[in-house]
C-alpha cells in the first residue's frame, strides 16, 4: 500500500475529522504536523497541498486531496473492505446517507462551528466570548438537533441502524462542544444525547483524541 | 421507470441545481411548482418532504429526499448509464470531483449566494442592497475564482476533461451573478470566463431555464 499521509493539526475539527476516518478503516498513516501558530498552514510547502491555506491535506501516494469531507469520502470508497463499513452498497441507503453528510454540512455545521469558536477557541487565546452570537447559534443548533431527535428516535444513527460517515462527521465539533455550556443542546434531547454517547465512545475517536497529548494531560 | 418528482421553484438555485442534473441525465420527470411567495415551503404537505421548509424536495418512487447536493449525487450514482455521464469510475478522478463538490459547497457557494442575494433578489422585492456586503463578497469570491482560474488554466473543467457535476452545481449562482455588476469577476479571469462561457450553453441548462417563464418573457 502506498503511504498515506495526513498533514494537520490534532486540535484542528477538519484534521479531526479525517482522522477519524483513518482509524475507523484501521489505516496506517503518517501524521505531518503543521504548525499553525506559526503560520506553515499559509507557506509553502503547505499551501501546494491546500491552496485554501486550511488544514488538513492529505496524500495516498501520488494523490492529493484538501477539504476533510473529500477525504473522508476518497478513504470511505477506496478502501471499502477495510474497517468500520461506513458507506452502502444499497443504493436508497446511501442515497439517504448522502442526505445527511448533507445535513451536516449546510445546516449543522455553520452553528456548531460558530460555538466551538466562541466558546472553546476564543477563551483558550484570551479573546472576550460573545454573548449575542452564542445565543443566535444555541438558537440555529437547537433548531437543527430538533430534526436530529426525531429521526434518532426512528432510527439509532443518522442514516439508519449503523455507524456511518454521516454520524462520524459531526464527532470533532459535538467533542469540543459537550466541554461548554453548549451540551445543554445536545444532553435535553434524549435520543440525541444517547446518540452523542454512542458515538464519542467508539475506539477509533478515542485514538483521535489520543493525538492531542497537551489537551489530554489538562 | 417510478414516477419521477422534483418540487420547488424554477427560480431557486437549489431547484435549478437538481433540475440541470435530472435534464443532464435525460429524465422525465413532474415538476410541482411550490408556492413560496404563499408560504408554502413552510407548511404541510411540503414540509413532510423537507423538514427545513426549503426548496426542492424530490421523491423517486417511494424515495424522497432533499438538499440539491444530495438529490444530484442521488440521480447520477441511480442514473449513471443515462444521458451525460457526470461521474467517473475511476477512484483517483472521482477523488478530484469530490474535492470539487467540497471547493463549491465549503468555498464558492456562500459568498456567490451572498452576492445573488444582494444583487439579484433584494432588488427584486424592493430592499435595499448592502454595498459593504457586496463588497465583501465579491472580495471572498475574487480569491475563490483566482484558484478556479489557474485550475482550469489546467483543465477544460474544475476536475478534469469532462464536464462533471462538480461543473453543474455552480450554474444556478452563476446564472444570475452574470445579470449584475459581478460578472467582472469571472469575465476579467480568462478561464474562468471561457469556463462559463461553455458550461452555461449547454442544451440541459437551457431547459433548466425555459422552466422560468416568467424571468424569460422580461
Amino acid at each position: 500500500m502506498a503511504t498515506i499521509r495526513l498533514h494537520g493539526n490534532p486540535f484542528s475539527t477538519a484534521t479531526m475529522r479525517a482522522a477519524a476516518s483513518l482509524h475507523e478503516k484501521q489505516l496506517e498513516f503518517e501524521f505531518v504536523l503543521i504548525d499553525m501558530k506559526n503560520g506553515e498552514h499559509k507557506k509553502e510547502p503547505f499551501i501546494s497541498l491546500n491552496p485554501f491555506g486550511q488544514v488538513p491535506a492529505f496524500e495516498d501516494g501520488d494523490l492529493k486531496l484538501f477539504e476533510s469531507r473529500a477525504i473522508t469520502q476518497y478513504i470511505v470508497h477506496e478502501y471499502a473492505d477495510k474497517g468500520t463499513q461506513l458507506i452502502s452498497k444499497e443504493s436508497k441507503k446511501m442515497a439517504k446517507l448522502r442526505l445527511w453528510l448533507e445535513v451536516e454540512s449546510q445546516h449543522y455545521d455553520q452553528p456548531a462551528s460558530k460555538l466551538v469558536w466562541e466558546l472553546m477557541v476564543k477563551p483558550m487565546y484570551g479573546l472576550p466570548t460573545d454573548p449575542a452570537a452564542v445565543e443566535e447559534n444555541e438558537g440555529k443548533l437547537g433548531t437543527v438537533l430538533d430534526f436530529y431527535e426525531k429521526t434518532l428516535s426512528q432510527s439509532k444513527y443518522v442514516a439508519g441502524e449503523c455507524f456511518t460517515l454521516a454520524d462520524l462527521h459531526h464527532l470533532p465539533t459535538i467533542h469540543y462542544l459537550m466541554k461548554t455550556q453548549s451540551k445543554k443542546l445536545f444532553e435535553s434531547r434524549p435520543h440525541v444525547g444517547a446518540w452523542v454517547a454512542d458515538i464519542t465512545a467508539r475506539t477509533a475517536w478515542s485514538k483521535v483524541l489520543a493525538m492531542q497529548p497537551l489537551l489530554s494531560s489538562k
